[in-house]
């Protein structure tokens, strides 16, 4: 049994975590904790989240010292703000623990990228370097080794699971950005009070153009320049990304599911559709990432699904745990 | 024309106000104003309510000092907080103007209801005694004098428009009282942040069972005792009532067809169903209270619906105007 | 390993059995069915459900002969219509089969109950006789004995885990019915296109008033009468009732704990509230039934929600499936 | 004033432009109809549509002759499907009436187009020689001469408002095609039962790649190629179109603006953004088209809403009625 600290637990994305860790067979939640300015420090998870009365009924303390924690526990997963995760991270990596950190702040490994896109200096350069990206499917090697995991943003998932096969064989022509349009639910804003989650404010709209982090770690991870444009969607769970891209003169509809075959094939936690494309339904509530496609001439269309809090943030990390720890990939997943 | 000042135009019964008074071919809005710590103070109307951009792109004023404003106008609508009518209505008043309260500040002559439903104390007991309630149907008379109006709340109008007829007419076995199960849109809490209206966390729920200020307000009203259990809904606008009493032995589905004919059979905006019971659909975004009733005994269950903000709100405060001043009583509303 | 058949697989109800069967470490779904003129026969589960791709892909055996099938099963779940119900469950029960029928088919041992409420005549009075009604926390001892179980329907489940400890302890006044005010998500109305429930047109309304087959079903087994008022809610999945009662004179605030404490202190699968009440989404995608209330002089209102198609059908008939072979209650549930 | 028949007034289009000529002054609603096979023929439209009662409470006719009609009314507004209007508005327009088809059926000039996208054989060459296509602000002069106006598509509606300034400015680097990425509400589906549309299976998906016949449209009326992306999003009304385009080198901010000032400054339906992009909320139930952009080097995004059932149907043709008969072109609509 592994003792796990989970930091940020009242969140959308921290509840989804101890609902996974509580009913895995090789974890032992030590405990929840929340910043300790936090209005919610000293409740109970389950009065924020009454589904789990009952299930999860421990309280999320209050995180003053991370010491109080790091000796105790051997993993800790990280569903907090950047800066949160910078700062924690560091002080449990080197009490030993195994950092699963769920923000952006070391998924990539260039310090400017913080300055520019986060608005803060970053500050571990040595953990940047040490930091493997939780992309499961095509991280796993690194992953097994890793200290420090940082689990990828909600949208680079489902896009770079998307276009990850067809750049690796080379099917994209270079001249013409692939133009990721992607819409997310609700809670990828987090939970917490804001006019723009408000239930009567919410509105499909497209927002951050040109300016979504996002999309730099697309590229950077990918190693092709994208247009991503994303938009908040009237729903409160999932992300549909639909990808418009051009491929090389020649390439097949069989050359294309050849390269999604070929990566995805024995990956038991991405579903392509033989033929078709998936919708959101396909995924609200599962661990999966689906993903279909549409072919004519030059002209390639990508759809991927997943859910946002799962695959894009709670359900990939505990893949991570799994494949990091030697668990099957799939435990407590589904 | 009459020159008028909206007071918390921007708030959703505020910028509904604004609408129908934009196209009312008697009124000239002189100024929109919120209160001077608002956030919202300096901006158009229509940076908060995209959909009146070009139609009312007036700016919020920030309201200082009422007098700026009240030698400038004829009709002053307060679409503020109670505390905030409860100290504004007499500055409007005193110099003149017709004022119409969409708060609960002035709806029940009696100090001692404020200081136990609403937390403070009334200081204007001379305004509580000219106050007319303004339930359209009902007070068509005493509207027509009034120089305060206070326009009933959201529940009250749809409860007593359902059961005015039948205690009218007699109907009632008083003893049961009659439950009034409410059910009302988000928007009824408030154009706010806040948790509670938070679109992922917004999920249908009773709240307030018997400690809700709508249920003195109509018992008051009505002149019997209610039961009135108010929830919130998921969804934006409208409210649907399901009203379930005992009548007295030998009243039949005649007497009470009857009842609601005598009352509303010459009412513009209130819809009688000569059989069924109304939808919420049929009165979302319209000025209409939609009435049906089932009958089997002596158990009757009536169903009205409204949109909360309309009738249950702006509309019926424009519908008073009309009143008030002569003009045709479904001017601008349908 | 007890092998089992769905019939009906394809509606909502049938594809939650199918998931939790999936998952039972004692069970092995031997087949899926369909009625032999469902346009689904032969389809897999999977292509109507793309949630489980990959997870489960059986086919849907058009059904045509029940002795097809009733000799390699050892348990059959009917999630059909009630005339189908009442035609198979025969069939299966003649071959030995354990047959947990979801149908309102045999859930009250009345022969006219079904000419009056469902239409038919009914034709099975012997198993009328035999089958036990599967309302979980009541009926434990019977269901443990039974080779059909009639599993309650959704709005009476609800209703009878909220009242019936307050009538086994004598608690309400009877001269007054409790009026149960039940909201249900839409797909209560079952999978088929009609326009009902197409999405444009669904909007909070109240049906079925003083004619809703449940009223008598709950009627039946609670032992007194109740006025049920059921509403179609603009939400896919749950059931919210807000029950008001009356109690009699002296009942406190501590009785009514005491009573429903005394029902479910060791019931894992209803929780019971120490205060407030719960709302919807404590029970989505979840096997509770949740329970709270308030309590004014005589007047208490009591507030059960539970998912309709898992406690008001599929997890409850699973549920009794485990307390019937000896499992753990929630083995596969929770 | 005018007399005017609507066909296929049930439909969500057609009480959208019921409702629209009740209320316009130079109109007199003579019948609505609806064909003689339909289940909704006899009934009042205030039966299908409960927020018309009191407000139009005209019965559906069948309609079996168009003779029957034709020499009672000037106009025609056929919401009706694309073979059906192909049969009716020849009927019509030989007695002499102004016909408005909300239908695919005359809005490209070139018969294969039908054969190829509508699998029907277009027999009415003539009148697709004399048809209009009533994209009203920029076929102003056009429409105003027209006898038979073909009213645009939904989809191609906005993408045409979007990129017609653009392409008439010859901003755009045609070697790569602009991605029209569209989300439409339900509604645009039509108003009739399906699995597709039923409440409980809509969820956010792509449909129809490479195959909606809107795209051939677009394509056909704009000039140049596009890949046209549809999904069906799980909201009742509005389109929003995220469209993403290369400029040529060397093209700024300004020109984009210009460009869209230069077609839209006098268009009283059409609101350019000046800064932002607009959000579906904007349009929803109003008869405007919002348009907004965001340009990075030569990437270019363009944002286009409207609601699909006004702008992109009934509130339209509205419009395009106004431009023909001389009224304002805003009449009744705002």
């Amino acid at each position: 049994m592994l003792n796990t600290l989970i930091v940020g637990a009242s969140g959308y994305a921290g509840v989804e975590l101890a609902t996974f860790l509580n009913r895995h067979p090789h974890m032992n939640i030590t405990a929840l904790a929340v910043s300790a300015q936090s209005p919610d420090a000293g409740k109970l998870l389950s009065d924020l989240h009454p589904q789990l009365k009952g299930v999860i009924d421990l309280p999320l303390q209050p995180l003053s010292d991370p010491a109080e924690y790091a000796d105790k526990v051997d993993v800790v997963f990280l569903a907090t703000a950047h800066e949160v995760s910078h700062d924690l991270a560091p002080e449990f990596l080197k009490a030993g623990c195994v950092v699963f950190d769920l923000s952006g702040a070391f998924r990539v490994n260039d310090e400017n990228f913080f300055t520019e896109y986060y608005g803060f200096s970053h500050q571990h350069q040595q953990w940047l370097d040490k930091a493997v990206y939780g992309l499961a499917e095509w991280q796993h090697d690194k992953i097994k080794e890793a200290q420090l995991i940082a689990v990828p943003g909600c949208y680079p998932t489902a896009a770079q699971l998307a276009l990850k096969p067809l750049v690796s064989a080379d099917l994209l022509n270079n001249a013409q950005w692939p133009v990721i349009n992607a819409t997310s639910g609700v809670s990828g804003a987090g939970r917490k009070a804001s006019m723009n989650t408000s239930f009567c404010e919410v509105s499909l709209k497209a927002y951050n153009l040109f300016a979504h982090r996002h999309q730099p770690e697309i590229a950077a991870h990918l190693g092709v320049p994208v247009i991503f444009n994303p938009h908040l969607g009237n729903f409160p769970r999932g992300i549909l990304e639909t990808i418009t891209c051009r491929v090389k003169a020649g390439v097949t509809r069989e050359d294309v599911a050849q390269a999604f075959q070929n990566a995805y094939h024995d990956k038991p936690l991405v579903r392509v559709y033989p033929q078709g494309v998936p919708e959101l339904k396909a995924v609200v509530g599962l661990p999966f990432c689906d993903i279909g496609f549409a072919i004519q001439g030059e002209h390639l269309i990508i759809v991927a699904v997943e859910d946002n809090l799962l695959k894009g943030a709670s359900s990939q990390a505990i893949q991570c745990l799994n494949i990091r720890f030697g668990f099957p990939e799939t435990q407590s997943l589904i």
